[in-house]
């Protein structure tokens, strides 16, 4: 396959769907973008048009058809997740979709089963892994750069609460926000999370509080190696998006700062006046959505496995409701009860 | 008393019995240093010598008898403190005493209740309040700088474990090194601990299984106005004394990173090479200790409330208390129920 | 014309021209490339293959006859600009052209009096001004954010020489390298170079002084507003690309460092070790390549000025040859008399 | 001499006079300060009554007859230096002299020789050799650690002028000022400066006019070993005392960066915002002026040489007079025909 482009179909074109179209179309050689499926009729005709794109569907089911779709990178919201990778991997198409895979252990052990026993791959959306920093961090503890891992720190907090409706059907804080966490818990210190202890608030916004959701949370880890970790999560940190991570060991530790999309610092009579962070995700992560894209495209036409899986994506799942579990309940929680 | 000195006798002469009477001699002029006291001979005269001390004793009781000594300033082992303190109190001194003041919460409690009868003033050896950087996350919190406080950040590593005798009379990790996180949450946060979650462990040393204790925490904290706080601890980073904090709140956030004795940074072909951290406690918080020393002869010569009192003395060995609970029971604990 | 796409040809598909291509191609949506050329047949095949583009030419004055051509962009060697410009302008295309736009100040002269009487516009492209940490810099100080300004600093350091044969038809070091900082010079100060002293050595290779140029230099500069400067470089920094400058006025400074491709800083026992800066300029000033690009298409489709001109191009050249003579005749040069 | 108490008059207690009284008195048990001079009566009483010394001279000469004193600290003004060194010299007492030695070159050369004919040491009080940071940047650069040295860059900036009064007995900037990095350069470069080009203006305050003075100053320096160098200064920094320096060389770079009273950072919706600098030499320099005090007294007890000596102190003069008439001719000076 390595001889001619991969064609992929994306499935849904909101925000993070255009951002994996715009490095299919602009950006990946090796792929070609065959065809977009959405729901929404106009916004799908803007986009297919601002892409160049032909073929496009209501139904993503019919763009499953196309037998130059080799691959399908799924944008849609999380309550479709189930559906849409089935009906792919009944299809005989490589997948990629975005976390979370599904809400439930449950649906996905189902969803991986199904992937496995059609012969495809399912590649889950933890960009992070690919963002240089966190990368170099990753390989850092691999090579043994700071010893045997022993405490893990991320802070983790969103500039801004998204909408009411998004939180809605967004699966609650740990399983929107923190999940990420919980992937680069795993990733960082190379080893699986096997409790977990949170505590969780509204302090943000009363919002919250309809929803039946957390905004600040404060999640206390244990690995299988012994480690241990604390992740601390926001909705609202009014000064940009703050992504910070370290692993502690036995010989050291590695650290990432945030990242500004500015260098320059001003000193008056006050102090030092440095940038705002990056503002969100979409600027601060800007690489790791490329490079993420390119992993999935390579693995597939290399035949290779891809680099986040399904076991990945229910891993991080699981993690989110035990800690969800443990505010409500306010107790420790295995992961292996959950 | 604004006019004259005020006269000090020092109890015990170890390693931060030195570090206050370099400062009372040397470099607080408002204070006169009458008399030593500690039960080891040899020390003690070679530490009198080298002051130029006239006046020592085996039996600290003796140097209350002087009626030039105002004040006493506790260095003896946490065993001692108890019966130290009372002494001192009945005699009608002025009393400041090293962390932590005692090991159990009813002691705390008699000390205080006994300080208060005796009219005398307390003062606990949280010198970390001093610092210059700490003084100042505190400040930028209480004048509003980051609006309200929801998540405290402490990270908190000794470069390496102290001796296994020292270690068995210490307390354990949490009333002799974290004892002085939980002072800092409750003075950066400008609110009282309710709850404490902790994990331990040993990942350091086999000598702390021996001994009972651990070597590497990390404890989950909640605070009475609704914050929440991580703190972690080990008593082995190989690459110096790591101190840091943060205070995140609905306006912003303000933290402080750590001190290097040099501010060189070398690069070459593999990157930019910075100084180790400062050792330890002795070359991190030296301005502390001499600022600390400092507040405590101005308050009570000035018949003023002494900076830190007995209440925060017990408070801090209270959350000490209930993360060994946490840790040894896997539960969450009220610092009300300790 | 805002209305249509901007029809584009390319000359010169080298290393930088490759760059303007990636961006024309795939990232600027209002540009269409419309023909490339160059001398070198087989990579003009390769680059043509590879952005898909139908039409190529050995001659550019070939590509200059297409009415549908509406700019240049000329990337071809520095010997080769005055005559591109030159046949374009007289063509009526919009131009515009790699620095330095020629080594000599007369014949820049006559490219700036030609392109003006032709009724085109030529862009220059001095790169760093579309940094964004560059141009937060030129905004702070044009904004009053350090009053007025009064000493410039800046450290530009390349990674490693260029080839030999590179050198030899580069305008030496002033007119290859430090153009770019005498270009920032006038642009961060926002006042003009008058007066220029410069030493300048042979430290890093011999092949330097076999092509009569130099590798490092410090360059003192004196501006028409009365604020002075300083520059340094050498073509040999084994830590990567060092990229500094900064501002001092009257209210403040405003301050640049280096960019890093990896946030990381891992620590040991020898203390913190933190990334290689950015190799050279194509990682280093990436952003800063597309965002000209989009600064040239965008001016020229709304008939706006260019926000480079030949102006500038021409201050940028006459500083640099002033800076050649102080060093070979150890003297001060006024940049009027150049 | 090591097992006795080296006895010591300071003459002066001025700012610096008393900064070094604290070192001796508090802080070097190997001195014992037996006397103080100086012409302001009640400034000399009350130094002697909080320092707690009995003998005090109007006359320094009266002091230099105590056989008890073995060494004298020079802190008056500089028009003093020349008469009070060569009577401690005659009386036979080893001396330390603050900077500038005198404010020519033939005086200081008189000096040197007398003190050599005399067989005592002089030590130059040049503080920032004794600072932690500049020391290291010292021993990497002499050890190696960034290969042949070529660039040496220097910025200095005080946070405000002096007083008038005082300007006009300076020596001006480049022998009040400039001179800690005139020696600063053959410091960290360790080769001597041969050649000097400077630019100065007044542009923080016309008083600098008046008392024909600069305020600003660029200084460009050609070494002995083939390397160059860049020095900047203000007399007006708004954000505080500004102290940096970098080697650069074949094999890397070593830099420092300032110091703050507070590691702090808050941030906020306009960014992080940091503690302003230390805010002048008192506070920047604290533990340089101790040890620098340290090595004198060290050196002259061990009967080893001086770590700083009246060549140095002829050497930084030398090039300040150089800087000085290369601003006035407008030309390069070389310091050996000054």
């Amino acid at each position: 396959m390595a001889d001619r482009k991969l064609g992929v179909a994306v499935f849904g074109v909101g925000r993070i769907g255009k951002v994996h179209l715009e490095s299919l179309v602009n950006r990946i050689p090796e792929a070609e973008l065959i065809a977009l499926a959405d729901v929404g009729a106009s916004e799908l005709a803007n986009v297919a048009a601002r892409f160049g794109i032909g073929r496009t569907f209501a139904d993503y089911r019919d763009a499953l058809k196309l037998p130059e779709v080799d691959a399908v990178v799924i944008c849609t919201p999380t309550t479709t997740h189930y559906d849409a990778i089935f009906d792919a991997a009944s299809a005989g198409k490589q997948i990629f979709c975005e976390k979370p895979l599904e809400l439930t252990i449950e649906r996905i052990a189902a969803i991986n089963a199904h992937v496995a026993k059609c012969g495809v791959q399912l590649m889950v959306g933890f960009n992070r892994r690919f963002d240089p920093s966190f990368l170099k961090m990753r390989e850092t503890v691999q090579a043994g750069g700071i010893g045997a891992p022993e405490i893990l720190r991320i802070t983790s907090r969103d500039p801004a609460p998204p909408p009411e409706a998004y939180l809605r059907s967004s699966g609650g804080l740990f399983l929107d926000q923190t999940i990420h966490d919980f992937d680069m818990a795993r990733y960082l210190v190379g080893s699986e999370v096997t409790e977990v202890y949170a505590r969780a608030g509204r302090l943000v916004d009363p919002m919250f509080e309809r929803v039946g959701d957390w905004d600040t949370a404060v999640v206390s880890l244990r690995f299988a190696n012994g480690a241990m970790g604390a992740i601390d999560n926001s909705r609202r940190a009014v000064y940009g998006y703050d992504q910070r991570a370290e692993v502690f060991g036995s010989l050291g530790m590695v650290a990432i700062g945030n990242e500004v999309p500015s260098q320059h610092v001003r000193f008056d009579g006050d102090g030092g006046h440095s940038s705002p962070l990056r503002n969100f995700f979409m600027d601060r992560y800007t690489e790791s959505y490329l490079n993420e894209m390119r992993a999935f495209i390579a693995a597939v036409r290399g035949q290779a496995a891809v680099p986040v899986n399904g076991h990945d994506g229910q891993m991080a799942v699981a993690i989110g409701l035990a800690a969800a579990i443990s505010v409500r309940e306010n107790r420790t929680v295995k992961i292996a009860n959950v």
